[in-house]
């Protein structure tokens, strides 16, 4: 959780992004909602996290607005959970983590996200200018918005 | 700190980003990088951190290969810090964080991304399969790498 300290840090959409997330497990979890789990007992054996860190987590989520919780499909008490459009909003955030690993860790990754229809990786996220050119961190600055 | 308490974070490259930025301070303090501050009293002023903490980050960072320490070219005993091709490389990750924001959070945002080229702001990032085909999360899946 980001502390916040400054006027700064209250203010910077990234940090904003951070305190809303979380933290880490967070984005776990929500990488685990996008992988089709939906169950808190499926959370828990693919994070091996705490039950009640993992309850925390959830609910942090769900005040967020990134997942909600529904009655399961089966009629039985277990509640399930699933990503919302501010849920599935977090997409780019995750393939932009798992691609700087692709290319700067230290050894090989052993999945890769394809594009369903030609089973081909995607390329790389792209960012452009309204006109379509490709920028690089350098081609952009920060500035008030009007 | 991701805790790899389960093979399948251990592999998971989305985890591994995750460990090696290592907490929100370490990516609040690349974003600093990239907004030009180099030294240590800079991203104190700018993170309110205690110096302990600040001093920890920048180590970790630096054992990852995310920022290196150069000499100050004032000629003064001071460091400062500057990305590494790995650490322009959070780049994207950045603008996917602040672009969530945009879209979802409950404010307006005080700042925008521009193309300094233009001025405008930058369009949202792009996910595209090898044929050029904008992707969203719907359209992909994870696949074991070849």
């Amino acid at each position: 959780m980001v502390k916040r300290t400054s006027f700064e840090n209250a203010e910077c959409p990234i940090a904003r992004s951070l305190e809303a997330i979380g933290d880490w497990w967070s984005l776990l979890i929500i990488r685990d909602a996008f992988l089709g789990k939906r169950r808190f007992s499926e959370f828990e054996k693919s994070l091996g996290i705490a039950k009640n860190i993992l309850t925390l987590r959830l609910h942090t989520l769900a005040d967020h607005g990134i997942l909600k919780s529904v009655a399961a499909p089966d009629g039985s008490a277990h509640m399930e959970y699933e990503l919302t459009s501010k849920g599935h909003g977090v997409f780019p955030i995750l393939v932009a983590l798992r691609q700087w690993t692709e290319e700067f860790g230290d050894r090989k990754v052993s999945t890769k996200l394809v594009d369903r229809k030609s089973g081909r990786p995607v390329r790389k996220l792209e960012l452009r200018a309204q006109d379509k050119r490709l920028l690089d961190y350098k081609d952009t600055a920060v500035r008030p918005s009007a």
